[in-house]
């Protein structure tokens, strides 16, 4: 059977103050009404229905989460204890999904994406789970690059293969980090790099065997996890083991050292909702360059971006901010200065001011 | 018997989206964690306690004044039907104190404005009333200058008359309608010059005398209030009066025409918090240039304004920016555009968004 494992861990702290410690970004509507985890959960939900949803997240929203989507089984949301990166997080989902079904085959998707061609999407997981349940392959959705984005990783094609679903797939060449202003270019030029959207698609028991290869201990660690104990019983075990886990994404930690690996070049209108500077791309602009989401309203200035949640957010002859409303917090940056939001943090603790977090 | 008169009318947009249709900036805490209002009741309690405090308003926020000033007899607090400026405002007090007590000596305060120096004013009202109380002159307080300000109106000095509390009056020589740049940089310079601050001292009687010279349907139309029947009664008859009376200040209407003004010079610390810009007085600048009421915190930029309202204010790597936050609405604005605020009203009109005004 299809699975769906909605990776929605997170802290969310580039989205403050929209985001909070018991509100990561996955649980905020953002260039849509809906909640990027619900959009994430209803654009497969053809593929994987709510029953065989797995969602794991932190300990802090796990509650909320659960209350979010009742149509997911309580025994399909896991609450990690610690923040371990990617690795340990698919891997444990893998083990409890293998244990219930021996023929799981899951598809591995970031619950913080915007992906506006839905259609394509499901078309290209289709053709990957259908690829995966016939193979021994790990699959792996790469976006077409729009532009040389140094902030991605990427996946550089190989050999052409064979098609599925009318989408062609190639063997995986390499993964490769976040390259420099003039790789990016390169990468770009070549034709043959796609950028690593994070999105995956392989048989549990395939996948354990990688991480068997590249990762023992993590596979030691998941192979003590009882995936269809009660959920408190795979809390405690989660609890028992977390801390010797050493934090790894899955790229870094098992596609970089495993050779089978397939992608299918992906055209789906993929934005990685990372910082504010994103909703650019999510909704349109006025004459002026102005883009935002809720109720907001730019005189005599352009290019800036607004978020207003519970209220008005109002700006007046400026130029090139990032304006945020929320009922108990404004956060003004400029817009190449996104990333300064990390430092408000720590002067908020500094300050004691720890209800704004 | 002297009483303290408090001009609380006025919409205060200029305050938005601090003050509100039926929170106007006397009601607000600005410079100070009392409200404007409080603050000026408050600083001439020592003169005219609250019951003989007199606080003339609008009707859609009459009863929130009341409420917040329950030492404020109910018959003390006078709402306007409409808004007519202060010479009405003044004329209709007058008559009414007038009514209640043959030598009432009034002092008429703008409830609106930061005096930092209050023992100074008291000094001064004191002196003001005994000079009133005995004799048939207008009194008004006249702010020292401090730069060469064209918003203000100026009074000009004639002659040195006298000492009361050991401070110097004069005789009014004109009052001067907002002066262009180089005017006012004349009135400056010749030190014969003083804002004024729209603060008035004298007897009931003598300023209707005044009113009946100088504005005579005004004072036809005052006459027919009786200041000693239940409040009721007298709003009624203002509901008849005011729709006839046209809109005039008091300098204009009465100051202007008449010759029988002293003038007190006065160095009280005041400000007329008139726009956001104003807050820059009432606060200290950190090192950076920065200024805010409230919780704000500024990260790489300098020279901006905060308010923060229920919640937090944060800037990072802006520059002169006035930063608004309120728990419904965020207001960001170039610091010498705080004027294009009032815009901001038409086009929430446009929109619907009567709710945030």
């Amino acid at each position: 059977m299809n699975y769906a494992v909605m990776m929605a861990g997170g802290a969310g702290t580039r989205f403050w103050p929209l985001s909070r410690q018991t509100l990561p970004k996955q649980l905020l509507p953002i260039g849509d009404d809906q909640t990027l985890l619900a959009r994430a959960i209803g654009r497969v939900a053809p593929l994987a229905p709510a029953a065989r949803v797995l969602i794991v997240t932190g300990e802090a929203i796990a509650a909320p989460i659960a209350a979010a989507f009742p149509e997911v089984p309580a025994a399909n949301i896991i609450a990690e204890p610690l923040r371990r990166n990617t690795a340990p997080c698919a891997a444990v989902a893998a083990k409890i999904l293998l244990d219930r079904d021996p023929d799981a085959v899951m598809a591995l998707l970031p619950a913080d994406h915007v992906i506006r061609k839905e259609d394509e999407l499901r078309t290209l997981l289709a053709a990957a789970f259908a690829v995966a349940a016939r193979s021994d392959e790990l699959l792996t959705l790469g976006v077409k690059p729009q532009y040389p984005e140094t902030g991605y990783g990427y996946i550089e094609t190989g050999d052409p293969l064979d098609e599925e679903n009318s989408r062609p797939y190639f063997r995986v060449a390499a993964f490769h980090e976040k390259p420099d202003a003039a790789t990016a270019q390169h990468f770009l030029d070549s034709g043959r790099f796609l950028w690593n959207a994070g999105i995956f698609v392989f048989r549990a028991s395939v996948f354990l065997r990688a991480v068997a290869a590249a990762m023992p201990d993590l596979a030691a660690a998941v192979a003590e996890i009882d995936g269809c104990a009660p959920p408190e019983k795979i809390g405690a075990a989660l609890a028992r083991l977390y801390p010797a886990l050493a934090p790894t994404s899955i790229d870094h930690g098992v596609m970089e050292k495993v050779r089978n690996i397939l992608v299918f070049p992906a055209d789906i209108g993929w934005s990685d909702v990372g910082s504010w500077t994103a909703l650019r791309e999510l909704h349109p602009a006025d004459p002026h360059g102005n883009v935002g989401q809720g109720d907001f309203l730019a005189l005599d200035g352009g290019e800036n971006t607004f978020y207003a949640q519970g209220g008005v957010a109002v700006a007046v002859g400026v130029e090139g901010l990032i304006i945020v409303h929320t009922p108990d917090a404004t956060l003004v940056a400029r817009r190449d200065d996104a990333q300064g939001v990390k430092r408000v943090f720590e002067e908020f603790e500094r300050r004691g001011w720890k209800k704004y977090l």
